[in-house]
């Protein structure tokens, strides 16, 4: 809201100091996200003393693994700190009747709501289970329901076909000036960018067999699926990931870094010319958005880093993971997501592996197998950790170093995220 | 020299896929970047088997801090390991013709001598106090000279004074062609960017009260004993910081990402443009290096972080702090450094501070007093936390915290470094 009145007093000719500032897409990212840190770390101080008066604590499984149960009694639901801390800041200064902006805060308090509900179950009535599975996927498909027919159908969700054009020579004033007239029509075709392909563009419409206006309809359908299903593929990859301490807030932190830079070049016709991918012109307050989440994760992680004060809950992860998937959907970089998301990928595949490995050898010879010491992913690590600390005490605790190590490898994946736009 | 094998070829006129890819910095960057992960990753694991097959670890003094003496025999010198994966990258990415990539190189083995030195007394002699502080100070001195007279007269460091000026519309062909031209003359006036101010360059020439040939030389000197003041700070401001696991690692992570945008920025005329910033030209490079440090800190931090298994020792944490100085100097940022540094600065402080404090109040009162309650200040964190945990068991483990809350500072002091040049 900060940005629509800069944005009228300017209108209005108004001359203060830093008033053109709001315009820049570099500058409100940067605000939003030092305001969401400032937010999310003097909120969560009070949140985690109210929270721990009233015991909203997890109930910790236990897995058997040394130092879970000094877990117990760390309150959860510190999603909601994240959640806080990142729509005021959207509010102030995101364009509001962007349509990017409202799905991608519709998705925070959708998924927000959804999770809210599932750790308030856990807490209160004791269930472990939480909310009826049922339920979540529902809430998570509705999403993808309304997030698909929004990118077919809303204008200001469009891209601009065809490549961009020089601006003559006269009008030009900044280097992206240059590119202000752009060949080609707005499109609402269901278009994606594919890594690694030189003719980088791939058409849905493509795996329609009709043509014609059935096929238009048949390849939204198809569209409208694949949505969904990554919709809830990211939102449960995140909360999978969201076992340690630490783990799921820096891994969303440095995915969402990256698809705010991505979002930020497809929104700048001059970059978006040369990493040759979509332009579209709306995305720049996507980057500010999820600047803001980047904020809102760094000053949480303050939190929940190892010792953790505090967990994220469902209240957290579902959110995190449906909004990292809804960016890439309308930034149509979902292609690149099991790439940038890898950790997310190979935490869901692990469970799945490990679940049908052991049905399956339990059917063949009696007794379930397992692949992996435990699962997911860095439940093993951890496993296989503290079997072998018995020789080496030092290694005792390997929770910070299994958490730093997903970091790294999180951003290696970012980096090669960014060089598929480049080396094809 | 992989950059000078490709420029020879396309020169000699071959066109295969991804020949003309290496012209790019952002490519020579991320190619610089991975190679130095998987680099560092490899050699960390035999290194430190090597290590501890010799027992070259460090001595531990005693702090009285929980779970210091665990510490013991863990190896040392793991700046060795950042060291040649930073190195071998560099010869393969960078152009070596660039006076930059030279100095900068020329930083790295140069300090890196010195810090093994160091560590090599410490080690081997099992002499705590290491290389006599003299030779430290003189070594660093030296390397202020020589990048001192380098900056001063050697024209491949030069930047443009003046603006840039934008090409005629015939011979644009992309974002960056469009400032082909440029205005003003190469020049190797001692000059700076200042932080927060509009009219933003200070020429270190104002503070000369002389004119002419005889101020010409006065400022000179000025100027060579600032580079020889801050390269000694950063330095040791880097050694002070490595007290912890991970700790100065990842903090120069974080400061030399953000030291190879503001390169990639000034070598590039469009940007520096738009952030108002001095154009260097030949910048590009430091940014190839830049990324390529924090590829290399990251494939060490892997073996780093907590609970660590190896300590960079003085080879990394005197070079890595080296380069961090020399760099902001070539780019003309060395006035950001207060704030992008802001880590090593109050390290240093805390040291300072604690030091004459104590001396003040011995000489006062007869009893010297502290502010701290031990320093550098990340061991006050700790303390302050070890004596809390007394009443909570949870806390006892505070270091990865600690360390985790150093990053995330350094984080918010990049992001303000960086909107310094946009809000002024």
């Amino acid at each position: 809201m900060l940005y629509h009145l800069f944005e009228y007093l300017r209108q209005q000719g108004a001359d203060f100091s830093g008033i053109g500032l709001m315009q820049y897409i570099s500058v409100r990212g940067i605000m939003g996200n030092i305001t969401a840190i400032i937010i999310a770390l003097l909120a969560g101080k009070k949140t985690i003393a109210f929270l721990q008066k009233k015991q909203i604590g997890e109930e910790i499984r236990n897995l058997g693994l040394e130092g879970q149960l000094a877990k117990k009694g760390t309150p959860t639901m510190g999603g909601l700190i994240i959640i806080f801390s990142l729509i005021i800041p959207t509010l102030l200064f995101c364009d509001l009747t962007n349509p990017n902006t409202l799905i991608l805060l519709f998705t925070t308090v959708w998924l927000g709501f959804l999770g809210c509900m599932d750790d308030y179950i856990k807490v209160f009535k004791h269930n472990k289970d939480g909310l009826n599975g049922r339920f979540k996927i529902a809430g998570q498909v509705i999403l993808g329901l309304v997030v698909g027919l929004a990118l077919c159908f809303n204008e200001g969700l469009a891209f601009r076909e065809g490549n961009a054009v020089k601006a003559p020579e006269a009008t030009v004033q900044t280097a992206s000036d240059s590119f202000v007239n752009i060949d080609g029509l707005e499109s609402n075709a269901i278009m994606t960018t594919i890594p690694f392909v030189k003719d980088n563009e791939f058409n849905y419409a493509w795996l329609s067999p009709f043509k014609g206006k059935a096929g238009d309809i048949f390849s939204k359908i198809i569209y409208i699926l694949v949505i969904i299903f990554i919709i809830t593929a990211c939102s449960n990859g995140a909360n999978l990931t969201d076992g340690m301490d630490g783990l799921a807030t820096g891994v969303t932190a440095i995915v969402g870094a990256t698809l705010g830079i991505l979002a930020y070049v497809s929104g700048h016709v001059g970059y978006a010319d040369y990493f040759n991918i979509m332009f579209i012109e709306k995305s720049g307050d996507i980057a500010v958005f999820m600047m803001t989440l980047v904020g809102a994760l760094l000053g949480f992680l303050w939190f929940n880093c190892y010792p953790a004060q505090i967990f994220m809950g469902d209240t957290g992860s579902l959110t995190l993971g449906g909004i990292v998937g809804v960016c890439a959907l309308l930034i149509r970089k979902e292609l690149l997501l099991p790439i940038l998301c890898g950790i997310f990928l190979v935490e869901s595949l692990s469970v799945i592996i490990q679940r049908y490995y052991f049905k399956y050898t339990k059917k063949k010879y009696g007794a379930g197998r397992r692949i992996f010491k435990m699962s997911p992913l860095h439940h093993h690590f951890q496993k296989e950790n503290i079997d072998a600390a018995i020789q080496k005490p030092l290694r005792a605790h390997p929770e910070a170093k299994i958490v730093m190590r997903f970091y790294i490898v999180s951003m290696m994946l970012a980096v090669l995220t960014i060089i598929t736009l480049k080396i094809r």
